[in-house]
Formats: C-alpha cells, structure tokens, sequence
C-alpha cells in the first residue's frame, strides 16, 4: 500500500445537492449548497456554509429564517442553473413554486420532495464562508416519499454531489443495514 | 400537490459515513459519523459533529487532531461495528492497520480510500453534541482510487448513510456534470 499526498483539499464524499431558499428584500431566491449537514440531533440543528458574497446570504440575515430543499434527480439541470447564476443578478423566484409554513419567511419549494423549515439559531465567521445554523422547526414531504411515515432515500432520490471533478450521482443499490449489519462481529473482538 | 408535516427531525439526504479518528491515551480510537461536512473552502476546514459523552472526543480535546476516513462500501460490516460500541468498552484499535501523517498524533486508517489529516482550529458547543472544526492539512489516497489527481467517487465506493431508517447504500449511476448540465437554460431565462 502506497498512499499518496494528494494535498490539502476540501474533499469529503458524498456530499448533499441541496437548495438553500430565503426572502431577499421579499422575493425568493434559491442557491446550490452542498457545505450542509446535520450538526445536533435534538433539537434537529442544520448547518448550511456559503460563501460570504452570496446574495442568498443577505436574506439569511435580514429575516434570520431560511429553507434547505432536497431537490430529486429529475430536477437537476434547474438545480444546476441555480448555481450557475447569482440572485444579484437573476430573478430565480419563478423557477419554482414557493410555499411558506409556520415562519411565514422561510420560502420552500413545492416541487422539491423535502423540505426543511429554519430559524437561525447561530452565525459562524470562517475565512471564506459564513455558515449558519438553524433550528428544523419542520419538515414537509408529500405522501408518496414516505415509507413508515418518514422519508425513504429511494422515493426521494436525492442528487449527490462530488467536488473538485463537479458530477452529481444517483443513489445506487441497498447495502445493508445501519447498526445491525455489523453485529456479527461484538462476539468475534469481545 | 400535499405536503404533510412530517416533525421537526434532523433530515438530510444524503449523508456521508465517515471513520473519525483521535488518539485517546496514546491508542487511535476510530468512531462512525455521518454529521461531517465542509465549511470553508480555503483553508480548507471540515466539521464533524459527536455526541458529547463520545470516547473519541477525549482524544480530540487531548491532541488537538483528528482524522476523517472516507471507508469504501466493501468495509461496511467494519464500519457499522465501529457505530455499535463504544471506545469506553473495546478496544478498535486493531481493527484496521494505522498510519501517521505530518501531525503525528492523528490516526488515519490504510484501508480506507481516502484519508483526511486534521488539526483542530475550533470547538462548537451544541445542545447534545461537540462540533469540531478541523482544519485538512494533507489528503491521503492510494493511486488506485485517483482520476487526474483527484480522487474519483466510483473508485472510492463510498457508503451513503440514510437517517432515521438507518441503511446504507452506495453511489449510484453518473447524472450530469455540475455547473454544466444548466447552461442550457441560462439563455432562456435572461
């Protein structure tokens, strides 16, 4: 086995596709984040890291809510769209269908099989981005994503993204089940 | 179109799974984690996020560095057996065969595709769990795993972590190319 130095690279596989949605000035925009992920489990706490001249930001901050929308593989070239072109610049409003829940500043988009609703709880300064973390105050999903009434990958079919090569993939086959299948192995090193 | 109120649930799809390495007391401890992302692009800085009472996170706060393991799909009993018990109890260390990079006290595991050295610029104190913020000082891959230099998520296999119905899968068929696939439709909304 010979590893290489391959350098110090923001890399980490797979990462999310994500649609981070706010109110700039009263009018939706949308904005492809894949820096997201879960950072407490109760309460549900997300993080969403953006660099510091996105126009999405500003929104963030004005009504201090926002959205994070997974959008399906069927959606990715408008997906792609949204990361090609700024808020500064483009109206991304009418892309989608924009609905609100409890925080009445949040937009979500309906054609997106989950959504999550956030108030922002905390801002953190890095060199290049701001992240921010918000309180799941919900999460929106139509029936037909559910299985056991909570949302099932498969049905979702979330788009992964790999960074530096710039693709994004499907989910692909089951490999096994999580906290289980490596109970055969307690007896072995006990 | 129905959205139902699913609750407010630390959703995401997907996440990844990742080996978290520290020392604790002189012996690399290895723990599974799918709350891990990037937050900076430059410097490069990832978080991962532990539950507070977490062995591992001893070995953070001790050195001041850890590691992030990117395992492929073919370690998966491995890798869940690391999620099922705790450092506080077992002894991973033999699991896997350790290496040291330039930090010296952050253990990175050889039979994972990549590997990524982190020295700890920052702690996060949330509800339930401890944020750490590292920053990646060098990224480790056997030639095998690369494409261009870069590492190439088919060759890594890496496993997909699905919450709340805890399985995991693997990456799926190729979907477009990012910052590409929606050029298409920047003519026709400008």
């Amino acid at each position: 086995m010979e590893k290489n130095k391959i350098g110090a690279k923001p890399l980490l596989y797979p990462m999310p596709t994500t649609l981070v949605g706010a109110n700039v000035s009263g009018k939706p925009n949308y904005l492809v984040i894949a820096y997201c992920n879960i950072v407490n489990y109760n309460p549900p706490l997300i993080s969403v890291s953006l660099l510091k001249n996105h126009y999405t930001l500003l929104g963030i901050k004005e009504n201090r809510t926002f959205s994070v929308n997974i959008p399906s593989a069927e959606m990715v070239k408008t997906v792609d769209y949204c990361g090609l072109v700024s808020g500064h610049k483009v109206d991304k409003s009418k892309l989608f269908n924009t609905f609100y829940g409890a925080l009445k500043t949040a937009p979500m988009i309906e054609e997106c099989p989950l959504n999550l609703e956030c108030k922002l709880v905390r801002t953190l300064e890095f060199p290049e981005n701001e992240a921010f973390i918000g309180e799941i105050v919900e999460a929106y999903a139509e029936q037909r994503y559910l299985t056991n009434a909570l949302p099932d990958i498969k049905k979702l079919d979330p788009i992964i993204f790999s960074s530096h090569d710039y693709n994004y993939w499907k989910v692909g086959e089951n490999l096994a089940r999580a906290f289980h299948v490596g109970k055969e192995l307690i007896s072995e090193n006990e």
